[in-house]
């Protein structure tokens, strides 16, 4: 088995050790669901780092990074259909710091969310930063959700659009800056009107993306009524391709994506043009869209409120095919993976 | 009310935001309690880090990091009398850094305490940081221990010697080196006979910590069977001193510590001198050591098995005193500071 990455392949290997040691268990869904007697009172447990420099721009306003934290980890519960209920904190950052902005921005930002901060942890470090763990508990009603549920038959389904957020990041990493609410583009390159507007949207969607929980929770629901109907479910972390890719060597199955269903962002094709980046690989590979990608039963839809869109179907087998207008070739298996030095992308 | 140090000042801070926030709580126990209907199948959560150059030296073999990681974690839970559970793991690492010798060590040392390793995040950093998240869940026949229990006329009890860790901290730093499981000792001071197996126990103590999760279990069960009986329990990691600070702080109580009764390892008074550092300050100021200091009613002791040793007593009043051959004065708060920029000693 080829590994998708060398972060797939670091987990495989920690998988296999941990399937020797007694009680090793690594289900590897965004959020470890940790079993208690009785099974209705478990829990959800996720954890995710933000390290500058990596992860957010070097000198990024420390209350857009606490939120930024918990949004990514809210997206982890949200793909297990969990509701958020507690978190601790772990900062360690430089001495001036402003751990105060960091932390007041947590607190308010999780209050929001439902969640109560219980514990932590406060260290100094060269270089900020944090990492939070996030507890879900299964709603009344609902069910969780498991990456590996996806079945050939399934249709694939994704809850938003995917690529801007990359977008984002290219323009952060070009000169973009937040100041308060506003956002600041860089002169290169000139960007105007509606695509000015598009770009701003995408820096913003980047440092301040919104998990779907609400969606993962209906989900959930509808899990819970139609045993089987809802398959695989991750939340697009690292890019649409190697989240797919995920999802379905977790199921054993393999998938067709239809190119041109994927949901962009508006004047999305304009500004990958102008930031002189290929839209489909960053709709393929960007990664950090924290969007839900799902399967379902053909004779399933997830509520339109939510304006899920058909993407593809699962199929038997094990391959990844994308179609477009000039047919069908394999996907390419893009993303962001963790342990690439030269960035994963 | 004058903060004991830069960390608790931040936490005090947290606090206070905290209680404004809805749902916001923040007990300040060595590991938060978070509760489930029903109440038994709450879990207790703690979340550590270490990060080269700050918890450990800088290149520490990263299975020496990965056991020194769950240890601390574990003396968490021991303080609230928890029996471990699940972990999730964060680990950040520079390209090259041996991630499996880190994580083979982490799934074998979980294996032995009884943790299922559940999760994790792996990230790219430009310094070794590692963040465990650890869950216990409250033994059959236990009550859950707190820190702020400890009433006036209880005495006062520590679980093991206590500044031996901070003299291995020191050797470590003047080159002490764990090779396998052989200790090499720095040329300066020179070492000889029992002075020199003593230096190898401390760098030994200071690297790899034998959390109490046993005493911690017995302090539940005597807790369960004698409520009010026993009272505020916390693990020394930040300096005996200081936490016996936050210990009498939380419970709203002072303490007399008698300084004669601390319990030392041996050679430790001579391994100080040698060493050119005052034993006292070691033991009350030296932190990480990871022994339990806890609180009992006067009719009640500990399992003579755990070897636990009186070293006072709590008082009313709000005061911290420190008893010896010259009689009585003001205990100084000493300790390590997480956030003190000059490194807390």
């Amino acid at each position: 088995v080829t590994p998708l990455s060398q972060e797939d392949e670091l987990i495989a290997w920690l998988r296999r050790r941990l399937a020797r040691a007694p009680g090793g268990d690594l289900a590897g869904d965004d959020a470890a669901l940790l079993p208690a007697r009785p099974a209705s009172a478990a829990w959800a447990a996720t954890v995710d780092s933000q390290i500058a420099g990596v992860h957010a721009p070097p000198g990024l306003d420390p209350a857009v990074l606490a939120r930024r934290l918990l949004a990514v980890n809210l997206s982890d519960l949200a793909a297990v259909g969990a509701a958020p209920a507690y978190a601790l904190a772990a900062l360690a950052a430089p001495p001036g710091y402003d751990r105060r902005r960091f932390l007041g921005a947590l607190v308010a930002a999780c209050a929001r969310a439902g969640v109560t901060l219980a514990g932590g942890d406060l260290v100094r470090a060269e270089v900020p930063a944090a990492t939070l763990t996030l507890f879900g508990s299964r709603p009344a009603g609902g069910a969780w959700l498991r990456r590996s549920a996806a079945r050939a038959g399934h249709r694939l389904w994704l809850g938003g659009t995917v690529g801007e957020s990359a977008a984002g990041r290219h323009l952060l990493a070009r000169g973009a800056r937040l100041a308060g609410r506003r956002v600041d583009l860089p002169a290169a390159p000139p960007l105007a009107g509606s695509l000015a507007a598009a770009a701003r949207r995408a820096v913003r969607r980047h440092l301040a993306p919104a998990p779907q929980l609400a969606l993962g929770r209906a989900l959930g629901r509808l899990a819970a009524r139609r045993r089987g109907g809802v398959g695989g479910v991750i939340d697009v972390s690292d890019g649409l391709a190697l989240d797919l890719a995920r999802l379905c060597r977790a199921s054993g199955v393999g998938a067709e994506v239809e190119v041109e269903r994927l949901p962009a962002a508006p004047r999305f094709h304009g500004l990958a043009a102008a930031i002189d980046r290929d839209p489909l690989e960053l709709a393929l590979g960007g990664g950090e869209d924290y969007v839900l990608l799902f399967t379902l039963d053909p004779r399933l839809a997830p509520p339109a409120e939510f304006r899920c869109r058909r993407i593809g179907a699962v199929t038997a087998g094990r391959r990844l095919t994308m179609i477009d207008r000039r047919g069908r070739r394999p996907l390419p298996v893009v993303g962001w993976d963790h342990l690439d030095p030269a960035g994963g992308e």
